[in-house]
């Protein structure tokens, strides 16, 4: 389809900012906005982190064409000097962000930018949507691969995914949470993450009856025969038709076949009649696959009630991450740059607690401890600060300060890495692959409780000393 | 970015069922398949369709370069004479589709393709993950703007999108559900749905104090001025801030400010208090604008309780739909046609009843009462009939067939208008202001009861006779 620019997929109010900052003398200045969430879909304990690589294209392409200025030119309410400084517009500052698959706790940075101020503020719709998005998938596939424990899940859910992009983007972010495979052709294309799909109920109505869409199927793919079952009735024909075809088609040929789907019905119910009529059919051997708006609970379900289902096709509930589908990031200002170099931290105060933000340059290190290699707590320090981990580390809570830990013994691994340096490109995006491997790695770094699908355990994010006195003076200063 | 080729956003069946119908002969076979959803989102009464002029766009790009070919033929599993056939591959069938804006029913279709099998199976995922998305958020921002009872509804939900074309395409969905301006700067320069935005927080935390910020704004914007008052506190800095802003810098220029924004808090509460404060100091025109996760249920609630709001700015409610994220729509064979003009039809039988499909090509006609141009019902029929106004119309429940009712004086609308013919597109895409204007006639030509929020009335789509005959003699054959 036509190229679009992205540079236009921002909040009007970034330009009315932007011009607002050139005309009061407040683009000299250079800002510090952090990208964090404040709570986990699902009330999971952890999300994955995702959508980074997009991100980096956009920004290495921002620009605005002339026929993007003569728009804005027509709305009437940009200054001249704005417009021009529009014309020769492109990103000089620094970003850090998380690697694509870190697992991330609410009220930590996932990705911090330095610029100047229109910069800073211009990218923020575009930060966000790509963020918001694809960690909530990544997230919520991570939950449905776990509730599989073990058996394949496959994506399917492109046709209820909200846009083209939320299907392509949406498929990758499922492989990074985890997913075996999927049904996007596309993104298979685009990114490697392996692309599957045997027939639709289409296939089996086409022809002039089941046994013959079955057995016309086993010709064309001896190979990878996968039979879809319920367009009619499972047990009264889809199942006897498909042993019919594997014995008339496939048996001849020396050939096995991989399975068979169900896609309605009592799946619990169904899998384990299906499974006997194959097995005593003398195909063992072939799988079981189920569909039909499956998500981790009703997985789990399944399996619990002895469902004899091998893998799962998993479409609308994933892609739309339909229980929860949202994903809060948000993008605040936490500091202020002067041409001297001072900064500034800054806070939002809020009359929801929840929406008060960490002020300030800051760094996150992730404290491990060294003898499981699990994750103890995440700390968020001042952007000058390292724990020193010669020295036993007191931990926190930045509510309930008589709440103490003292870690011994411990690694600090610092999460945010630097993507932008100046406008340049300082980072080498991973193969998917690696991210894919990655991510593994990084949700077994986490304690069986933070895993939990309901009430995990509270992972701790803790402020150091110096950077919980900033934030109180903050809260605590007239205004 | 990088131009991507749609025709690849396909579900992999789609392409090996393709490749099965090449070597089984049956790609000599004409496939009618219609797109239709089986309930409404939200438990609503209607939905409002969306989504076609992507898919128009889609249709006529259609096509497999070298590197898609070369791609398809690396997974193994295609054979030579299909890669062929792709060579060249492009859309010759006719497609019918209700026009964007239109209101519809479950089980009645939306679009109905009739194309050479492999063609029609092949637009199956893009044709509905447009339909799906788009539908689903005119109908969610058709709901939200009736709640807001003639108050102004903002779209600000960029942000929390799933990527960007929900971003974008959902912004262009929302106007033509009914709410009346968007923060998506693209959408507008795309598709001229007004952009409009102010500020931030990060506005505000950007200058040294409230005050400053909010003074600073009014000399930027003196005619536009709309300042966002819940940084810090709303009633004991926020409003006195902006007040005496007001006063100092619009004042004496003779301007009048246009809103405040409240973003956080008790916002019925507020808005009660800081419309006291804006009245007392001389500013009664001043509007107040809400935002904060709102939707139409809260909107509903808080005019319910008198909140002073004049606007609302909604943002991942109505853009992720949240409450309900998914619009199921499907795309399933009605009917195939041999080489020579023999149609039959299809049906799909599933064990969970709502999921059996009404068979075969069929017209859609909405009844109209004639004295005061409401829709009575929709009554799908085979391709060949036609209601005749003349004489009086029975209509009857397709399942409880005893129900019935005998209209006169009536109108019969086909809603189904020719899209492309033999390939060729013969539809004119209307302009975008007249698409939301039609939308809007369309939900004022239903009753009110089915326009309810919950428990709406449950409007008819019932089958002519010949054509409840032909899915009766379906359900009751044997295989």
């Amino acid at each position: 389809m036509t190229e679009l620019n992205y540079t236009m997929l921002c909040d009007f109010y970034e330009l009315t900012m932007g011009n607002g900052y050139l005309l009061s003398g407040m683009d000299k200045k250079t800002a510090y906005f952090d990208l964090f969430f404040r709570r986990v879909p699902d009330e999971g304990g952890f999300a994955v982190a995702c959508g980074l690589e997009p991100i980096i294209d956009y920004i290495e392409d921002l620009h605005f064409s002339e026929a993007d200025i003569e728009f804005l030119r027509g709305k009437g309410v940009f200054s001249e000097e704005f417009l021009a400084y529009l014309k020769d517009f492109k990103f000089t500052g620094d970003v850090w962000a998380v690697p694509e698959g870190t697992v991330v706790f609410p009220n930590e940075p996932i990705i911090t930018v330095r610029a100047p101020a229109i910069q800073a503020q211009l990218i923020e719709t575009y930060l966000l949507l790509c963020i918001n998005h694809q960690s909530l998938i990544a997230t919520k596939a991570n939950r449905i691969a776990r509730a599989a424990q073990g058996r394949a899940v496959s994506e399917f859910g492109s046709r209820r995914a909200h846009g083209a992009d939320a299907a392509i983007l949406g498929a990758r972010a499922a492989g990074i949470g985890g997913v075996l495979n999927t049904a996007c052709t596309i993104t298979d294309q685009l990114y490697g993450f392996p692309a599957t799909g045997t027939m639709a109920h289409s296939w089996v109505q086409m022809f002039d009856s089941e046994y013959d869409a079955f057995a016309a199927y086993c010709k064309c793919y001896p190979d990878s025969t996968v039979l879809l079952v319920d367009t009619f009735n499972v047990l009264k024909s889809g199942i006897p038709n498909a042993i019919k075809a594997f014995d008339d088609v496939l048996k001849p040929l020396g050939k096995r076949p991989l399975g068979v789907r169900l896609d309605s019905g009592d799946i619990t119910y169904l899998s384990k009649k299906a499974r006997k009529m194959l097995d005593d059919a003398g195909y063992p051997d072939c799988k079981i696959i189920a569909s039909n708006s499956l998500d981790e609970y009703i997985i789990r379900d399944m399996i619990f009630q002895g469902a004899e289902v091998d893998g799962f096709g998993v479409g609308e509930r994933l892609i739309t991450a339909r229980s929860e589908p949202v994903f809060g990031g948000v993008y605040k200002l936490v500091a202020v740059e002067d041409e001297s170099g001072n900064i500034t931290p800054k806070i939002k105060i809020s009359e929801n607690v929840v929406k008060i933000t960490n002020p300030h340059f800051k760094k996150v290190y992730r404290i491990y401890d060294r003898e499981n290699h699990k994750a103890i707590a995440d700390l968020l320090c001042v952007h000058d600060e390292k724990p020193d981990e010669s020295k036993p580390l007191t931990l926190f809570d930045p509510n309930y300060t008589w709440k103490k830990k003292t870690v011994t013994d411990f690694e600090a691994r610092e999460l945010l890495v630097p993507i932008f340096e100046g406008g340049r490109l300082v980072y080498k995006k991973p193969a998917y692959k690696d991210i894919v491997a990655y991510a593994k790695t990084e949700v077994e770094s986490l304690w069986d409780e933070v895993t939990r699908f309901e009430n995990p355990h509270n992972y701790y994010v803790d402020l150091s000393q110096k950077l919980w006195n900033i934030k109180n003076d903050l809260l605590n200063a007239d205004r």
